[in-house]
């Protein structure tokens, strides 16, 4: 395709905003076009940041609006059902921000809706399936190495919540990331779900329920327990481990994907070559040297990173090296001084 | 800035072609505008997978064309010097793989005519600076947390090497980046340096000095050994390990940065909250989607992810989790089957 | 006290003749006076590896024996009830390997006859206890850093079982260690408990429930779950992690304990001293010089370990060292062949 | 053998008392009969801890006394080359704690004069060699899947010295580890050392050259270097990884051994069986048990560890969970009350 997509973003919190500054500043191939917000000041704030784009004070005017090829929802969940409709109406791709909808009914409804354009036009936005540890642990079991996964362990803990969070929230905020990692990794459905909250933090909110943990079964009989903890006061802790017929494996340690991988054997993939290993880095090289390109013209420097000093300096080392594999003698390296090269 | 940087693509070979697939795909404000190699239909080939792209024949054609504004250089080294001098003469901002060029002497030269246009245009490749691992470390140093580095410790594994690699490409090709990294976390210059070629693997090809150690003496005093063995067998490892007045950090470990930080204690920065653990999948999350809205035209699947069914049965399974959190009993999940809605 | 403790060791298969070994080449202060064993022949053959080791026939005869004084009970658990009885009559001390009876009924009957002895004489063979990681579990715990234990995590997975083992024995002699290990961390008694047995391990002989997940809630209603998985084909891992009011702790990831140990921070502690890194080396070292005395007599060799010719070498290095410390140059060392000198 | 060694042991510091209560209280085997020290107050002291211990004033005396089998050496350096002589001279074993003798000379003398005698009579106190950990990794060496060792790194940091500790002293007194393992680790002797002392740590006291690079070449012209650096404030580290013809392996990073086991594959063994995971454990038990039993006599306490009752609320516990198994519902747990039984 030859051209940028032009998108509305409607909802610009903080989820919505930076959505609005990735798309802008990170995500080739598209550009944001419209800004949306219940706030119309907020929404105003937010599109002067981004050349060419423009506000539109409806949601459902910025959804029909010609000049939006797709859109990103990070509206309120309750507007999320009418704001849905609206885009399989106009036949607009649509990002959506959890949850789908605040009601199983009309999450149901949405579902069917979209079955009758006949396309797909909605992706959710459970995020985690796009976690390198979660990709790798995927790829894993679909690769078979491990056979029929038979039991999934989950932590999610939190160090803290805002003071409106509720035991219900700890489900339906905490606990569905949970529940679509266990959908995803094991790609069925679950069909049972019990709640255990045994004797609570004390240095919880008074009435919150938390630790809770969640057992899953799933309809071939597979069991998925979640622990989830949101008062914890400590960080952000994410793990999932798979235990399957032929070994199990881990993500979230801060550590990569550890796995079993053979009887007695427990361990980790070596990064295989420098395009697994460097590869971002060349990325985000190439991203800041564009970045200082623009701002070069104000301040005549168009670099940010090594310049062609450290070239200069790696040469003398290396030239300095050869000789010294040669003799294998220490050798001094020949330099002339930065301060003597005014500029450099 | 309004507009998208238009760059020139000097040498498509891997690593040009890669940096051209990078820019057209992954970086946000700019655009491959010019395609040139020495071979010329090899130019093509490439420019004809790039909207937008037309082939220059001669290289300094290429530098010197107004509608580019930026050129990154992936050509032979022994043609970087009369490409830089072209830059810097157009005033064209140049992203120069290493090396800046074959010899001190050209280097130096290539230093003093960027000294003297007064601007910083030349940056070079050494991209390791931009690697997640090595940002925490040199941060880390910057922080002044450890105090004063005073020994770095380094290990540069290949599996393999091809086969016209010598012994002095050891140090040219390979070492260079741990040159570049011990002046990048000393901030200084390398005065002296050693190659200690020990007893050579049995595996590498007749006549290679492999492995080989080096060790730099720097301006200050400080010491930097350096282990580069590129014929392992094994795999990529890339390992830094900084031993400074007030504890240690290691990277490459694969395990993320591991640091000393207090007395008796080793330990790892836990990721303190979602944007930090989840942010990159953000951006994957929405470059896929944008992707996938591009190519949905044809296809009617505007979705790389999780659709509107997966947002269903996450409601489901959350609605009978809020019951099962009341009662503290299994509930059964309610949901229709996926089967009965065409389409979803 | 002076003098050794003479145990009778009752039932030598292979645990029995563990302990029997254990008791005469480890264990200081104490050694194997009598060996007992309903296979007699089996007792001989064991008493005859052991200098002043006698056999006694019937079981409840070696618990009287006058010249025992104490016991390690290793035999089959339907006779345990009667044997620990005679034990309690004669006043023995008694190490009985689990279960301590084989009903819930009989096991009172001991709790209550010991009680009537005013004394404690009866020790249970859970010796997860003396593990190093449990013990530094439990003394993390002990010291209140974490704060209140609110949820345990166990797991317990052996790479295969015998053929008789059924979905029962998973529970009475596999989960017992983690119903031990969850009374021990969290010293208090467990109320319910719950079986959850998903759908089984393919691998797995057929009928055997495997996995199972225990769910157990204590008295102040606390959460302990515990896989147990006796089929992986893969090692054998036990692993337990505490998750408390200020922090968790996890053991059995093969890297020692590792807890967060303070917000944002997990860590694990590095070796304070060569006493704690190298202790147990001593006993090691001592050990096998004192078995190679014993051996020397016959052999001439009186060494197991380095000899007077490493102590030479080093001394020989270290004083090249210490030259070149003064010079900063490579110093050859000054050593006369070993061949030369006959016998070293 | 049926008797127990007697063992003299020279110089009771604190390295000489802990062999004392190493020998009393953890060898199996062994005794101390005498003990000598050039203070004799504190030779005293010692052995009244000891039953059956006496105090020889003369370290001559002490090694030709007839009742004394062999001898442990933990006296100043300065002397051990006589009391060495003498023990070879009256054929007793010694184990001789660093340095054999102070001087390469002196060192040299005593080889010469224990081959005189045909025996092997004196071990020297490199403890590393009986350190688990080094033992793996000689034992990973010796099983040739690595290949052939090409490059060994090692890394000794103490958090601090005493005082008197000097430039020289960290060669001869910590760096000798280092020579010990290399050689060990190699199989063949030191022919070239170079020590490189970069800028020093500035808390490092005033002219200590802190820290201390080492670099040895072997007599095949293999390369180990060696960081010692004495004044970290941190902890003990002491680490060594040696790189392979086909692969390599690391330990001291407090996670036991890590290696390359395949190509792409890093990895450590799991604990292949309970014997490997525990089997210290029930050394630990058993000697506590043998512990109490002697101290119970006084308190009526026989047991360390868990008694009657834990064995009770075992079964208890898994009875219930049996019956969960078979109905897939929690069950009470149904235990009498603790307070119930007076003296459990």
């Amino acid at each position: 395709m030859n051209s940028e997509l032009r998108i509305a973003v409607l909802g610009v919190g903080r989820m919505g905003a930076d959505h609005v500054q990735r798309i802008t500043r990170t995500i080739s191939g598209a550009r944001v076009a419209v800004v949306n917000d219940y706030v119309t000041e907020r929404a105003r704030e937010i599109a002067d940041t981004v050349p060419g784009a423009r506000v539109v004070e409806d949601p459902i005017d910025a959804i029909a609006d010609p000049e939006v090829d797709a859109v990103v929802l990070a509206t309120p969940g309750p507007t999320h059902e009418k704001q849905l409709l609206a885009c399989l109406e106009h036949g607009k791709p649509v990002m959506c921000e959890k949850p789908l909808t605040t009601s199983v009914e009309t999450s149901l409804e949405v579902v069917r809706a979209e079955a009758a354009t006949g396309k797909k036009l909605i992706q959710v936005g459970f995020m985690r399936r796009f976690d390198r540890e979660y990709e790798q642990l995927k790829a894993l079991l679909d690769s078979g190495d491990l056979g029929r996964a038979l039991v999934v362990h989950c932590a999610h803990r939190n160090p803290e919540v805002p003071p409106h969070f509720d035991s219900a929230m700890i489900v339906r905020d905490s606990l569905v990331h949970e529940v679509d990692v266990a959908r995803f990794l094991l790609d069925e459905e679950i069909t049972k779900i019990q709640i255990i909250a045994p004797s609570a933090n004390p240095a919880a909110p008074e009435g919150l329920r938390d630790p809770q943990i969640a057992i899953f079964t799933t309809e071939s009989g597979r069991h998925v327990d979640a622990e989830v903890f949101v008062t914890t006061g400590i960080a952000y802790e994410v793990r999932t481990e798979v235990v399957a017929e032929r070994g199990s494996a881990m993500i979230g340690l801060d550590v990569g994907l550890v796995r079993t991988s053979a009887p007695g054997v427990r361990g980790g993939t070596i990064t295989p070559g420098f395009v697994e290993r460097f590869g971002q880095a060349y990325d985000v090289e190439i991203q800041r040297w564009v970045d200082a390109v623009h701002a070069g013209a104000e301040t005549g420097n168009y670099v940010d990173g090594p310049g062609a000093w450290d070239g200069y300096a790696a040469a003398a080392v290396c030239e300095a090296g050869v000789l010294s594999l040669e003799s294998g003698e220490p050798v001094a390296v020949d330099m002339v001084a930065r301060a003597d090269i005014s500029g450099a």
